[in-house]
């Protein structure tokens, strides 16, 4: 037969073996759950939306993959109107508008997805078609605190915390104080959205011969650019007239960003964070990881004054962070800064020297598996070595062996296979013998 | 401004609110759970594939999506080469051949994520474009032992049993039979195919009058939909030399089903399933709820010979059982045989009576989040009476409330939101005081 070469697409190639795919599901499970410790409710969408939807903020459609039919095919929305989602905050706009009635606010949401962007791939830099976005936004009906622009980094910072990651940072700044900024050295208003994209780009481009064709001075460059601490930034804003309002709120977030418990170390002010959308309208966020800045940003998001302005005329303001969890996940397996699973789900084989004694070896695996450990009973006819490679290639833990001698004293061996010990113990045991290997007694 | 409507494509339309989201995320985590529990490990594989690569098998086409970008781009293979999955099966056995190196077999994997289809959505039937398959396969290199035919049934009797959905039926048939069948019914070899799809209908449609036009006898169709017990059904067998192979199999694999501790009243022999699927070789399997027989079949599969004969000149002999779970969830849901959840993650808000003392409402959250308590801090400036209507909505378990009087005695008082019920407590109690809540007491 003419065989189809096994491949993957372009950009659709963060596939993994499974010992990745248990570390990554490890990840999204401490996500999950930190989400969930400060009140944040799960939701899903669906992968497609009307095109209209995802088109309704305008200036994504040259990165969005359509839906069609392989065969003709009668009567699919879907092929003819649907598209895959680029993001989770367009969704979510829509999932508002479309069940405010049923939805408690302020509405706490976490989304855990993949998204499609027709990008141009880079391996390199975690850039790729398909990933998965892991988002948070608090959403207000007509008005929300300025607190909650304050919680968003505290609970970021729990996660990444708890991820062992090494030292991070959340660079906060606020768009009024950028738009203040640009005001004070005389950048038009109708300008602002241009020179704020190329802000954007930080040191990674031509910047400051870019700002020069749009006439701005290379004075305003420096301020952005310029490293300072966060007190220093504050003291430096007071001196702008335009950014009263801004600064204002900056400093009130960074308050209580320091009472929600993040201290100085982890997060601070950095003018030259811009976030390019027009979208922003307050407190904006990224994050980096400190001993890697070429990672560049892990997290980022901010806060905006009407999600669902496309869809809706009730006003829902709101602040999100979205965690770019496949880049991360690649940059962090790259830098080694992945830490060792504790726990993989292959804790126990139970080896099956004599197939003869199946009902006992089942038997073994239920006990253990009602005392809640992982246990496979290998099924195929193999020597006791293969089943031993096996359980090494798997990464299993522990392997029980007994044949004829063990079965007669009502006994069985208990395997260590990282330490490569092995002991017999009465069958009776078997429970606490194997948690005891497990536990590394 | 002109407003998009904020509406789901149809088919595409399985979106929960948070509540319910929870609901499936716990059987998911379940499923998980119970699937590692037997040794299976975890992949994914990304939403879209070579063309080449899903429709290898055939006959396929009329169903898949495939991606085109919304606007032109140049080099975008997966707009032009890619399409989305069909199942997870496919996947498996491009992932199987691409990565057979790196995997330890007999390899034991599960898989849970969306696969979309174009067919013609029904709702009332639980039937979607986009739904979530819940996947086990076993897979061997080259040979795989019928005990992995009579394992899987016990996953997902361990599975369904703890999902506590009521009693439910794992039906099981062999193919070797049902072919052994056709030719004592003197069926050709070549109409084989195409008479067992028309069996596959069950009663749904007019399946006598089609077998006959095959010139099937109504003999044959009344042997397989007859009901008997899986005694009755295998001393049938016996009596036709060519299902001699198959009922020997079936036979054994209906022994080792009982080894492995799945009951009589959970599983039985039925000559009606038949998995139109040309790719099954030996043991086939459907499941219902006993129950609610309108529900249909919620888990399927089978054994199957060359799992990735389209990519490979290895031979990958396996066996597999998928769970529709969106469809499945959507029947329970309707059916009301959804178990109540026993925890959500809103257990405990904060309420802030007295927004000067935010640290002490902050220090309160940290310190029962630090406790592994679900803690959120309500942000907004409201009324008490707003923000405890806030957590009945969301669902709380419990409301902390403290004002100046309580500060000033160190005290907070705990709100049972369920049983109305309140009590003061001091402060260095607070972790003790809404466990003991929380757990009802």
């Amino acid at each position: 037969m003419e065989k189809v070469k096994p491949t993957l697409l372009r950009g659709f190639d963060q596939e993994y073996l499974p010992q990745d795919q248990l570390h990554f599901n490890r990840l999204v499970e401490l996500i999950r759950t930190s989400f969930e410790r400060y009140g944040f409710l799960p939701i899903e969408t669906p992968s497609a939306e009307r095109r209209e939807v995802l088109t309704s903020k305008g200036g994504v459609e040259k990165e969005i993959y359509a839906l069609t039919r392989l065969a003709e095919a009668d009567d699919d929305e879907a092929a003819t109107k649907g598209a895959l989602r680029f993001d989770l905050t367009v969704p979510l706009a829509r999932y508002v508008a479309m069940r405010n009635r049923d939805l408690a606010f302020p509405f706490r949401r976490y989304q855990i997805q993949r998204v499609w962007r027709g990008e141009t791939p880079q391996a390199n830099k975690g850039r790729f078609r398909e990933f998965y976005q892991c988002d948070i936004d608090i959403i207000g009906r007509e008005k929300l605190s300025y607190l909650a622009e304050a919680e968003i980094p505290s609970v970021i910072y729990s996660v990444f915390r708890e991820m062992k990651i090494g030292e991070f940072r959340i660079r906060i700044n606020n768009r009024k104080v950028l738009k203040g900024l640009l005001r004070e050295f005389s950048v038009k208003d109708e300008k602002a959205g241009a020179v704020l994209r190329i802000l954007d780009k930080g040191e990674k481009e031509d910047v400051r011969a870019q700002l020069q064709r749009e006439g701005v001075s290379a004075e305003l460059h420096q301020l952005v650019s310029e490293k300072r601490d966060t007190r220093q930034t504050l003291d430096l804003l007071a001196k702008f007239k335009e950014c009263e309002q801004g600064a204002a709120e900056l400093k009130a977030v960074v308050e209580a960003i320091r009472q929600f418990g993040v201290p100085d170390s982890a997060f601070g002010v950095d003018l030259g964070i811009v976030r390019g959308l027009d979208y922003y309208t307050g407190t904006i966020y990224e994050t980096s990881l400190t001993g890697h800045p070429e990672v560049g940003s892990v997290c980022s998001g901010g806060r905006y004054d009407d999600l669902a302005s496309h869809f809706s005329d009730t006003r829902f303001p709101g602040v999100g962070i979205s965690i770019g969890l496949t880049r991360l996940f690649s940059r962090l397996k790259e830098a080694g800064l992945l830490q060792p699973l504790a726990r993989t789900p292959a804790e126990v084989l139970v080896t099956t020297m004599d197939r003869q004694h199946l009902d006992k070896y089942l038997r073994m695996a239920a006990t253990l598996r009602a005392a809640g450990i992982n246990t496979e009973v290998y099924l195929e006819e193999a020597k006791i070595g293969n089943q031993l490679a096996y359980a090494d290639r798997k990464g299993f833990r522990v392997a029980l062996i007994a044949g004829e001698n063990e079965f007669a004293q009502g006994t069985v061996q208990v395997k260590n296979l990282s330490a490569k010990t092995a002991r017999e113990i009465p069958l009776d045991r078997l429970v606490a013998a194997v948690k005891e290997t497990l536990d590394g007694a």
